[in-house]
């Protein structure tokens, strides 16, 4: 299947290059031009002049970019492109509003949408292990295969347009209760004086276990935290958790107390450091002597 | 090693059990006469007439209490029993700072003593599968092991005094938070309408997931909280770390957060399902429409 990539950052430049391989990517545009002449000038494919190209040339879409407004921005300029049967993979992570509307404008013009956010990272992406859970019909799924195969390894139908964000949005809560979890019980830990390696090779066997304490209590232990799951990213990504949230008229405290934790990481200069960083402000309660509750 | 047990409460009893397979358990002793009556006939131990009878009969004694105030109870009735070289075993959960009270009555009576919480539920009480995380000199926990043995799978001795206690509070303190993380994550999916089944299954192999998501997670989707880990016992532990932490000025936010949350589910009724029915006040934040962060 003829397929074009948009949006070449971190994430997409793996992606399309795994599509490349592939034998499956035809073109390419990028918001900034270097990028995707560079990439064409690696694989051999099209660097399109504008995304309406690139949709005439292509049978499917790949989009990934950062925020809603650039999503809906793309569909918008891809629109006088778009031919029916034309399928549009949306791998950003937005909200699930986001991803019913451009299937909505899209389906004007004939064509499918799939929301596929994803997980697992930089090294998802280049290793092609990525987890994609998917929104759209049955039918758009299934004519999408052979595309989202060669970007991911576990790739679900969650259900219909919008699932797939709901489904990311789910795990992106959870990933901000798990940390907080694990750095506070972590700083606790220090403050009690307690040998930190033993402490996560005993627990980390039991029920108050989870793969963030596993993986990254130990930076924790070595007060240092290399960029995993960058704070900036995540904030981004809570931000449309507590806007879809806030859709239902609710605010959900975890949410709510990690962005807070997440403002004054950033304003620290630790926005790019992984999420595991908020040990940072567990343990200071303790050094500082004590603090009212965040 | 002759040893004696105090506190047959529904992990008492079957730990006190599982000394008596292994041909350990002399004599048993408990605040409520039928009890121990009915373990001396089960196993032919002697159900002693109070705590320092039961030490001077006992190389080793075991206790398996509520509280800071019941521990140091025990160990104030021990005393006139109490010989050299006698090892108390106190496997309640406590403070820390209890643990070191205890241990300097003792040490001043010629006893050694371990501050060895457990955690595993019921289950791992009756199977013998305890985590027995243990405080107190390497050769007291040496001498020890023959009997901490036959009571859990997974001994570790993370250091000294107190550092079992201390253990088992930052564990503690990671289930709150996980089950804080796991609980709202789900309340956002239900609302979303995800397929709740299949949202487990998916995220359950990702960075987002823990224990708690992959064995809860489950009792969320279906509405139903059997007693796993009670919330009344969970809130008895919560305190206690929250005392740990006041005494070093700090108030940890997941641990006010889920002590608000559970007063609120034990005036409710629901102070012996599962931790996991946290899930029901999260839920009700959408299906009440809204509401402020609690």
């Amino acid at each position: 299947m003829n397929t074009g990539f948009i949006g070449l950052g971190a994430m997409g430049m793996h992606m399309a290059r795994n599509l490349h391989r592939a034998g499956l990517l035809g073109g390419c545009w990028n918001r900034s031009q270097p990028k995707s002449a560079a990439l064409a000038a690696e694989t051999g494919c099209q660097a399109a002049t504008d995304p309406a190209a690139l949709a005439r040339a292509s049978e499917v879409i790949v989009i990934c970019v950062s925020a809603d407004a650039d999503v809906l921005g793309v569909v918008a300029a891809l629109a006088p492109g778009v031919h029916p049967g034309l399928i549009v993979i949306d791998c950003s992570t937005v909200s699930a509003a986001t991803a019913r509307e451009a299937a909505a404008r899209l389906a004007k013009l004939g064509a499918d949408f799939l929301d596929c956010p994803v997980s697992g990272g930089v090294e998802g992406a280049r290793e092609a292990t990525l987890a994609i859970m998917c929104g759209g019909t049955e039918a758009t799924f299934a004519r999408a295969q052979p595309v989202l195969a060669k970007m991911g390894r576990t790739v679900t139908h969650v259900g219909p347009t919008g699932f797939g964000q709901s489904t990311k949005a789910t795990n992106q809560i959870m990933c901000a209760g798990v940390i907080q979890a694990v750095s506070e019980a972590m700083a606790f830990a220090k403050a009690e004086g307690l040998p930190l390696d033993k402490v996560i090779e005993t627990l980390g066997k039991g029920a108050g276990s989870s793969w963030y304490f596993v993986n990254r209590a130990p930076f924790m232990a070595r007060g240092s935290f290399p960029a995993g799951f960058r704070v900036r990213l995540h904030d981004k990504d809570l931000k449309i958790c507590r806007d879809m949230a806030a859709a239902r008229g609710v605010h959900l405290p975890v949410i709510e107390m990690t962005l807070v934790h997440y403002a004054r990481l950033i304003e620290a200069g630790f926005g790019d450091e992984d999420i595991s960083t908020i040990f940072r402000l567990k343990d200071a309660l303790f050094s500082d002597g004590g603090g009212a509750p965040t």
